[in-house]
């Protein structure tokens, strides 16, 4: 079964949404299994500390090494990686999600403070994930929506339909318009190629509006898939 | 006060993990506040429907345009943005949370189902904002995201010293390395660099790294960095 092992000082931030809705239903369903270690449960001292102060100075505090590698270790070995929430991460897109949920799950280290030492992240092979190019104030809530996300594509949680779609989602364009009933609504028709029943019309208007959207929100999208494109024209011709 | 009011199909996830650490101590204090509404509240129909089948076809289901526009005229007008948590959405960025934090805090629809009612989007002005480049099965934790990065940098949220230090985050560049006691650790030294006490040979060790890290593993984030530099350069010379 896929498993996500979250190791956070907030654990009660857990299971949280994802007690919910689609992931809740299908965790109750026994899809998949979440379980939490408290960081503070592996510090050797009595206070439980879990930070302390940057070497080389400036503000803020730093997660201490050996306190996130015992919890670490205490997962034991499987082949799940092993991710650090962080914004200095390589940035999560969707065929990652689709790789992670493809597997047996994920250990999910939860970044808080300035940081975690470099060298546990180096020492217990972290890959450090960022989930968008802001900052938020720890890794918990990183973590719940790269949780979703995999989930949702964990096999039975959505519905057949659903899953196909996802599929089409992902050639590099952000999806096209969506309408729905009255079909006048403050003056505003749906449009009139969506009720007319042809449905190659409707598809060639859908894929118009994706390519339109993705080259005016988000030209960085735009521009990797027309290289993409074009670079499989210029390829070798197939034997 | 800066204040988020979430329209929603599942309330209970709010304020979920932001009820606790830095979000929700200083909700306690009154220095953000936090609603729902429940878009079920503003259906019109018994069974408070809120979703209909896609105009033109295709799977799942659309958020209809009556209900969501019934919910966002119940909060009234302010000065607000009206923000649609989308994967079709403009990229988040630290720039934009900074600007949100310093306005009156924001209205956000979290979508559902295959997206909602483009007629809504347009009409009442939502701006489709996404986390990143993968789908979660809601708005809701997009919207979480959202709110815990602009609470961090509300006035009395954070230290004095981490807001300044935030700052110095954003200059385009991944954060550079994190250590801290112990000075050896699974033998690892913390870099001599670190604990040589000179400040300025530090920081231009941890600006070094910065730009390393930055180059590796975000070449977006490095071209950009570079195209601002230049222009930089290049610009008219002030008077």
């Amino acid at each position: 079964m896929w498993r996500a092992t979250i190791l956070t000082i907030f654990p009660d931030m857990f299971p949280g949404p994802l007690a919910t809705s689609l992931a809740g239903k299908a965790r109750a369903r026994g899809l998949w299994a979440l379980d939490c270690i408290d960081l503070r449960d592996h510090a050797p001292d009595r206070h439980r500390m879990v930070d302390d102060t940057p070497a080389g100075g400036g503000p803020g505090m730093v997660m201490k090494p050996d306190v996130v590698a015992r919890a670490v270790d205490a997962v034991g070995a499987d082949a799940r990686p092993r991710l650090l929430m962080s914004p200095r991460g390589v940035a999560l897109t969707q065929a990652r999600v689709r790789a992670l949920a493809q597997g047996q799950g994920a250990v999910i280290v939860c970044g808080r403070f300035e940081g975690v030492d470099q060298r546990v992240i180096d020492g217990r092979r972290l890959e450090e994930v960022s989930i968008g190019d802001f900052v938020v104030s720890g890794g918990e809530i990183a973590a719940l929506a790269l949780i979703d996300a995999c989930v949702r594509l964990l096999p039975g949680v959505m519905g057949r339909e659903e899953s196909a779609h996802e599929e089409s989602f992902s050639d590099g364009l952000l999806e096209y318009p969506q309408y729905t009933r009255p079909q006048l609504w403050e003056d505003r028709p749906i449009p009139p190629v969506l009720t007319c029943g042809d449905h190659a019309r409707i598809a060639a208007w859908r894929q118009v509006e994706a390519e339109r959207l993705t080259r005016d929100r988000r030209p960085d999208l735009w521009a990797a898939r027309q290289a993409r494109l074009t670079g499989a024209k210029k390829g070798p011709p197939k034997a």
